[in-house]
């Protein structure tokens, strides 16, 4: 494990990046959402990314050089042709136009397709709150979900995430729909464990606490068809309306990496600076932290947090200290650029 | 239980709410909520409120003939003072607006405050489905629902509902963030039954299985600390960002009845029909209806469905036969006109 600098952290990704065929701004746009994801201590949706997507910009199961296009459909609506480009790329072109359009309208939407997996959600919610932005992000994926009832997934562990200027730090809530992810499930079979019923079900859609039937099942979705209606909400507004494709019709980047997954994600901004004074925000803001952070606990030793407090917490302090990442991570990012040199 | 048409309930409706001293617009308005309540089969938030709002207005706690005031502070943001106005009439009007916005600018936000409880959420997503807005819509509530690691109510079960149009018929999903409403927890007490301990906390924050520990204690939120980031969420928005009442600072209706709640709600509509035809929109609408339903079912009896699917069936039968009401609902509707004629 190395402590390396957020602008070393960057210079190493971008160049990466740019050795598998990528732009130089488009490089370091990418570069910015993935650093994120290692600055927030979401390793697994950070640089160490790069290596597979490398992998698949060689098959051609994405584009190095897309032509992206954004066509503005309303003042404050645009729809973004992510010609198979790389996911993070597709999704800071979408969050800037988002941006641009509700600083002038007051809010916005985005609707993106011809994409590939975006990165973490809390990145582009952190971006957009730094600008005085609420937002509402989020992306479908490919299937791994059965409908509630069902026994075949039919839907993604869509992630979305929420994202509200603060006072010093916002307030931030990036979120699958499942349950758990599946790693969790991965680790209890190695470890030899049962897993509570409510984490998935078999093959045949029914609830289990043997991971290695969980594993040839469906995750189960938070609140059961509660989270099957999320999920599908997620689908809806980054699939549906976009123009990518939906639910069964998302190609598996596992089954068919040489092939365009044509993934959607989706953009809704407002612009909080609009409905009052930042001093007003703060204040409120600051408030509504202090009320939950002041509700007696259950366990004396573990204070009520908010969603995001950790992750923006590891932030500040890698900030200071450096981020930490794995040798071997950045041996690949070192191995990728020097290939091409 | 009395069959009773969409167009007789309405003005049975109206002319209660008008009897509380309501204006005739504003009845109607609130009215068209409430039957579609009805109409959904969401009985216990349709016209059966009506008694319990009169009660509130008798004792000043919401005012009969607000004075509403909506302030554009961008081409697509409007801030909505509900002057503590019934809840379904503050809906209405901020619905309204938000279309209207929505249709200038291809998105739209509006946030009130100054509010009540406005009904169930579906029927804001129906009427906005209805015009070719996506919308998501959110209030926030009393406090029932404490902080995962918490051991007292500082979050609201706060409902929030979000629509899509579609072909024939929208897809909506209107949901709390609990995992399940007090009254089922009150339902398992009556029959003696232990309930999941997945549904509640005691007082001590500690999950149960005692259904009166669990009404002593707190709702479980969907997920855990998911679903407790959601309700988190819908009070930024509907609460905090309104400029309305969040978190604890909302008056509990049962516990004071006399004072304004000062709730607040959010509609945040995208106009659909800037991204496609009609045709485009339907066509891709049936095709995910179709994948979802033709799911393998864990049962064959009882085939997959999406969110709204049996309230969207409910309405079109109830709209050709007529709407059950209960006998006593019908009753009190009639008492209220007659008292003040």
């Amino acid at each position: 494990l190395a402590l390396i600098s957020e602008a070393e952290l960057h210079r190493l990704a971008s160049e990466a990046l740019g050795a598998t065929g990528l732009r130089e701004t488009d490089a370091d746009d990418a570069a910015r959402i993935l650093v994120l994801g290692d600055l927030f201590g979401i390793h697994t949706h950070g640089v160490s990314r790069i290596e597979s997507y490398g992998e698949r910009l060689a098959l051609g199961g994405i584009k190095a050089q897309p032509d992206m296009r954004i066509e503005r459909v309303a003042p404050s609506i645009a729809k973004l042709d992510g010609d198979n480009g790389l996911g993070p790329l597709v999704g800071m072109r979408a969050l800037r136009e988002a941006m641009a359009m509700a600083s002038e309208s007051g809010t916005a939407a985005v609707f993106a397709r011809a994409s590939n997996h975006f990165g973490p959600v809390a990145p582009y919610n952190y971006l957009a709150a730094r600008e005085g932005f609420a937002s509402i992000i989020g992306s479908n994926a490919s299937t791994t979900i059965a409908p509630t009832g069902g026994r075949e997934a039919r839907l993604g562990n869509s992630p979305v995430g929420f994202g509200i200027p603060g006072d010093r730090a916002p307030i931030i809530l990036d979120m699958a729909v499942s349950v758990v992810a599946r790693a969790k499930i991965r680790d209890a079979l190695k470890r030899g464990e049962p897993i509570p019923d409510t984490w998935a079900t078999d093959a045949e859609g029914r609830p289990t606490t043997d991971p290695r039937a969980a594993l040839d099942g469906f995750l189960q979705p938070i609140g059961g068809y509660k989270g099957y209606g999320l999920a599908l909400i997620v689908d809806l507004f980054a699939g549906l309306l976009s123009g990518a494709a939906y639910l069964t019709h998302v190609q598996s980047w596992s089954d068919h990496p040489e092939k365009p997954q044509d993934l959607g994600h989706f953009f809704v901004l407002v612009d909080v600076k609009r409905l009052g004074s930042a001093e007003w925000l703060a204040a409120r803001v600051a408030d509504f932290k202090r009320i939950l952070h002041e509700t007696p606990p259950v366990d004396p030793a573990r204070p009520v947090l908010l969603p995001g407090e950790i992750e923006l917490g590891v932030l500040q302090r890698q900030r200071r200290e450096g981020i930490a990442i794995a040798d071997d991570v950045l041996a690949a990012l070192r191995a990728i650029t020097s290939r091409s040199a």
